[in-house]
C-alpha cells in the first residue's frame, strides 16, 4: 500500500437488524497535509466494539451516532509518518478515538503515547484501553466483589468479561463464566483460572448455574442480558448487585424483544442493578490503567486478542462480533510500523 | 360480639393466580387465658397489605409463607383488655405483628404503645406504620431526589404511594403520580399537590408522561410493575434511580407474565434500580416515624384510609387490594375501644 493511496470507511446505509457489509462504503480520499502544530498518523490497528452497534441507527445515545455518508471512528493506533508537532516525533506509536482512515491528520487533541518498550503496544486498545477499563470500573464500583462471593460474568471471553472474571478471581471470590462456545469456556478454566464456565449454546444455564454456584450469585456483570440474563436472574442471592454494562443479545432487534418479567427478584433479593458507561470514569482512567497494567506485568491478568488483518475486513471483523467469533479483544491489524 | 366468642382465620387453600374468599377459613376457637406477664389483646384494625399474597405462596422469600390450616397474621391494632403483664394495663392500646383472631395473648414482645391523644390510633397501620416508613426509605435510600427533578411513582393513590408523593413534593421535586381511576388521580392533584397524575385505565402512560414530565424522570418509585413500568423506563434521564417496592400488577400471575426487554436503558442511561424490603431498615424505624409524625403534625403530609368494617370482611379487604379498591391504607375495622 504506498504512501500516496487513502481511503476511508464511512457508514453507506443504516442497518434494520443484524448489519450487513453493505452498510459500509470505502472511499478513496486525498492523502491529507500535516500543516504547522500537525502530525501525520498512519492507522496501524483498529478496535471494533460491540457498543459501535448502537452508533449506526439515528438514535441518540450517550456517543452520537455515526452520520451517513460520513467516515466513521473509534479507538485505533497509529504511528506518526511525519510530525510538525513539537511533541510527536516521527515513528512515535499513538492511541486516540480516531476516524476509520489509512491516513489522518491530527493536532494531538486526545491522543496518547505509547512505549512499546513496555510490552505490545495493542494492549492499548485492549486490556490496557477502554474495555479493560471497563471491567475495572464495572466491577469494583457497581459490582463490589467481596472475598468467599461467587461472580459470575456473561460474554465471559469477550474483551470485557474476561478481564472481568480475573480481577474478580484475585479478590477472592468464586468466578464463573457463561460463553458461547466450549473453546471458549475451555478458554476461561484452563488458561484463565475461572472456577466454572458455561457454554450457553449448549448446556441449560439455570440449570448449570445451580450447579456450579450452589451459593448462589452475589455478583452478576452482564455483557449479553436476554436468556441467559433471566436464568442468572433467577439466582441472584439477597443483596446481590448486577452491573449492566451491555446487552448485546439485543443489539440488533429490531423491535423490544419479549422477555419474562423478572424484576420482582429485585424486590425480594433486595438486589441493586445499574448501568453504567466507561466514559463516565474518564477523570479515573489513570487509576485503573495503572493497577490494570501491574497485574499484567505480574502475570495476575493474562489475554489475549483476535486479531484479522486488512483494512477491508473491518467490517467483518466488526459484524463477527455478534457472533461471538472473538476470543478476548477483536482488533484489525491494518499496517506494520514503518 | 361476647367475649366468650373468639374465631381466628386460617389459610384453607393456596390461590393459583387472584386469590378467592375460599382461599380463607374462620374458624371458631377457644378464648384464650392471660397468664403472668401476659396481656389478653382484643383486635381492634387489621391491616391488608398486598406483600400478603407472597405469603399465600408456599415459596421461600423474605417474609415466611403462612402455613396451610395456621391462622394468618399481619399488622394489627389491638387493645388490652386483660393484663397480668408489669409494663400494659387494661385500656392500653398496642400496635404489633399479631394473629389473625379476635382475642389473643402476648407477652408483649414486638408490642408498641399507641397515645390515642397523640392522634387516630390507625396511623400506626399507616402513615406512621409500616407503609409510611417504606416511602420514607424507599424514597430517601434509592431515590434519592433532589429539588427540581422529576420523580414518578405507582401505586401513587396506595398507602406508600400517596406518602411518597408528598415527601418528594417537600423535597422540592416535580411530582407525577400514576393510579388507576380518575377519583385516585383527582386525589392525588386536588388534595395531596401532585404536579400531574395520569389513569393508566383510560390514558396511554407513555404519552402522557412524555406531556406530564417533559424534562423526563429522574426517579421512579415503583409499587407496581408490569406495563406501567416499561411506560416509565422508557423516559428516564441519565443518572435516574428506580425505587423497586413492590410488583402488585404480578403478584397473582400464574407463570412469569411475558414484557419487552427494555434493560439496556439502564446502560444507556447509567440508571440505578434497587429493590428494597422494608424490615431490613427496622434499626432506623423511630427515625422515619419521628420524621413523619412531625409532617402529619404540621398538615405535609396528609393520608386517607379506606375502612372495611368487620372480621368476616378480612379476605373481601384483601381481595380489593389487587383491584385497586383502595384510597391510601386499606384498613378492617374489627371492633370498637371498650
Amino acid at each position: 500500500m504506498s504512501m500516496n493511496h487513502n481511503q476511508e470507511i464511512r457508514l453507506a446505509s443504516r442497518p434494520v437488524g443484524m448489519p450487513t457489509r453493505e452498510n459500509f462504503a470505502f472511499v478513496d480520499v486525498d492523502l491529507p497535509v500535516a500543516n504547522d502544530g500537525q502530525v501525520l498518523l498512519k492507522t496501524m490497528y483498529i478496535s471494533v466494539d460491540p457498543y459501535m452497534r448502537g452508533r449506526m441507527n439515528d438514535v441518540k445515545s450517550y456517543v452520537p451516532p455515526f452520520q451517513l455518508d460520513h467516515v466513521m471512528d473509534g479507538d485505533v493506533i497509529a504511528e506518526v509518518v511525519e510530525s510538525r508537532h513539537s511533541e510527536y516525533a516521527t515513528g512515535d506509536i499513538v492511541a486516540g478515538h480516531l476516524p476509520w482512515r489509512l491516513y489522518g491528520v491530527s493536532d494531538g487533541h486526545g491522543l496518547r503515547k505509547l512505549n512499546p518498550a513496555q510490552g505490545p503496544v495493542t494492549a492499548a486498545l485492549s486490556v490496557l484501553g477502554i474495555t479493560g477499563i471497563t471491567a475495572y470500573f464495572g466491577l469494583f464500583d457497581i459490582g463490589q466483589p467481596k472475598p468467599g462471593e461467587t461472580v459470575v460474568v456473561s460474554g465471559a471471553a469477550g474483551a470485557v468479561g474476561t478481564v472481568v472474571g480475573q480481577i474478580a478471581k484475585l479478590c477472592g471470590c468464586r468466578v464463573v463464566g457463561i460463553a458461547g462456545s466450549d473453546e471458549k469456556t475451555s478458554y476461561l478454566t484452563d488458561e484463565l483460572g475461572f472456577d466454572g464456565a458455561i457454554n450457553y449454546h449448549t448446556q441449560n444455564v439455570g440449570l448449570a448455574l445451580k450447579e456450579v454456584c450452589p451459593q448462589g450469585v452475589d455478583v452478576y456483570f452482564d455483557n449479553v442480558g436476554g436468556e441467559v440474563t433471566d436464568a442468572v436472574l433467577m439466582r441472584i442471592n439477597d443483596g446481590a448487585r448486577i452491573a449492566m454494562c451491555g446487552q448485546i443479545a439485543l443489539y440488533n432487534a429490531t423491535k423490544a424483544e419479549m422477555g419474562p418479567r423478572l424484576l420482582a427478584q429485585l424486590v425480594v433479593h433486595r438486589a441493586l442493578m445499574k448501568g453504567f458507561i466507561v466514559s463516565d470514569y474518564a477523570p479515573r482512567f489513570s487509576e485503573a490503567i495503572k493497577r490494570l497494567a501491574t497485574w499484567v506485568a505480574n502475570g495476575n491478568i493474562k489475554y489475549r486478542e483476535s486479531v484479522i488483518e486488512g483494512f477491508n475486513r473491518v467490517p467483518e471483523a466488526f459484524l463477527g462480533l455478534f457472533r461471538g467469533d472473538n476470543i478476548g479483544k477483536q482488533l484489525v491489524k491494518v499496517a506494520q510500523s514503518e
